[in-house]
């Protein structure tokens, strides 16, 4: 096995990319930017020569084991990102298939959420688990699913959509998906930003957040209102963090993990959130489950884990069939 | 490999046990009564007598590959009885340990929703299948959870309580679990009899149903009454199809089944139950699973199933070292 695979992480602006090594150190890294590119050609053409610069001024030429791509909409079966709402390109784009032509590099591709929890797995907060749940509580709601040391793809590669469980069946807020209730909804920093909203709407007490323009109101600034003791703030944090929390006692019942792991913005507000989710959890635990599952922050730095995340599916990839 | 394996049901009433090829014929079966012993010994000597008859009339002697036993609370990985509440015996029963120092072949446990979902996968109507959900409708709910063609047992043993998912968050019904609103309260056979008095409390039109003692009504007469065109005993169907139909939508954003396979009693209401399923199902499906999970009912004889899907398991168990 080669020492190095190359991780590559596709945002809707940006597309980082880092050599890392065997121990989930990032070598060396850089980036382009997706959006510049209309044509998906253009775009792979670019990635190719400034990914060679970065192996060559590493001495990394041909010591890449594997390409590990974090994308959008990411399907690991077919190597196919399909539909992706944020990117430029439309319809289905072979994306494994035409990286792996212009390196001669085997590739593997998944989405964001689940190369998080591969990368948790090979470096990070769940070495050594079997079966967790990675939740990323970012601008949405995303989740890889691990059971028995393996990713749980579905039969159509795209298992793992906790964000869209059904958490209010009734009056619940519209989601991006098209449905309402979802758990994205009121558990991203999106959702604690309407959860502001309507709280400021209902309630009349005084609160700092009454400061900043209702529509502008961002999980940051109820994060620091609440820092600074501010009581609709909190209560904030207690909603999210018990909707969160039931949510943890349902998925429990159904693959048993031995602890959720949360990444990403809203994982960074510690006990504000984290409190009143462990007690929701407790409170709504199967008792056969009581106890068990543990909730746990990622162990990746914020600025690598989305390279390292990616990055960890280029150990496990197949070898290039030679024609 | 041995041309046979044993299928053991352990219910509260009665043990049921069976030899089985590897098409799936029941070769012979016999039972003996579970409740009669109060002391697991006692109780393990029967089956052994018992077993040794079945073997021996038959000709299998020596011909068996392995033991499955399906039990309420069965841990697969520590092939411990836990606490189980239908059973007579208290405490931990290892009883896998057990039945294997008795009849010195290998035996695998697990519990009964485990075992109807690998008899379905081994001969029945998940065969080719590496991603379904197999759902048993009796008195309670049970589920069997298999991805990438490994049955879900999570890190503790218990995965896949699926009648547990919790489908009314505020002022649900009792559940035997000990909190409230879980599946199971809605869509077993009793959660059935628990709709038919509610709607019979709730609502004044004249129903077949009236004229039995509204604490006798089983889910039964339900279907009776609803086969005979009773328009609360249909709503009572429709009520009960649509919560699973929801659930089912819930669990499908999870592991993303090719298909969800019904077991049990209910499982035989045909389209009164299936019709406002797949329904609702398909009204609350995440757009990108839209159409894809099947909804299809056990291949298995009921006569049978509890046997073979035990005794699936027998060809799974690894050999007994030899000290």
């Amino acid at each position: 096995m080669k020492p190095y695979v190359l991780g590559i992480d596709i945002g809707g602006t940006n597309t980082v990319f880092g050599i890392v090594d065997a121990r989930g150190t990032v070598i060396a890294s850089s980036s382009i930017k997706t959006a510049k590119h209309a044509n998906i050609e253009d775009y792979i053409e670019e990635l190719y020569t400034e990914v060679t610069r970065l192996l060559t001024t590493n001495d990394a030429v041909d010591k890449i084991n594997g390409i590990g791509v974090g994308a959008p909409n990411a399907n690991y079966y077919t190597g196919n990102i399909e539909h992706a709402a944020n990117l430029n390109w439309e319809g289905t784009i072979p994306l494994a298939a035409m990286l792996e032509e212009k390196f001669n590099i085997p590739v593997a591709i998944t989405n964001d959420a689940n190369a998080a929890a591969i990368g948790e797995m090979t470096y990070g907060a769940a070495r050594g688990l079997k079966d967790f749940i990675m939740i990323t509580l970012g601008t949405g709601v995303g989740s890889g699913i691990v059971v028995n040391g393996q990713l749980v793809y579905g039969h159509d590669g795209f298992a793992g959509e906790l964000g869209h469980l059904i958490v209010k069946r009734n009056n619940g807020r519209a989601c991006g998906c098209g449905r309402t209730g979802c758990l994205e909804a009121y558990c991203s920093a999106t959702g604690v930003a309407r959860t502001a909203r309507e709280f400021l709407e209902i309630r009349t007490e005084p609160s700092l957040l009454r400061n900043i323009p209702i529509a502008q109101i961002t999980s940051k600034d109820v994060y620091d209102a609440a820092m600074q003791g501010d009581q609709i703030a909190k209560d904030i944090f207690d909603y999210t963090g018990t909707i969160l929390g039931e949510a943890f006692a349902d998925m429990t019942v159904f693959t048993s993990p031995q602890a959720f792991i949360l990444f990403g913005g809203l994982a960074k507000s510690g006990e504000l959130l984290l409190k009143p989710l462990r007690a929701a959890m407790d409170r709504n635990m199967m008792t056969v489950f009581k106890g068990k599952p543990k909730v746990l922050l990622s162990e990746l730095k914020e600025a690598d884990a989305a390279v390292l995340g990616a990055s960890a599916l280029g150990w496990e990839v197949k070898p290039i069939e030679q024609a």
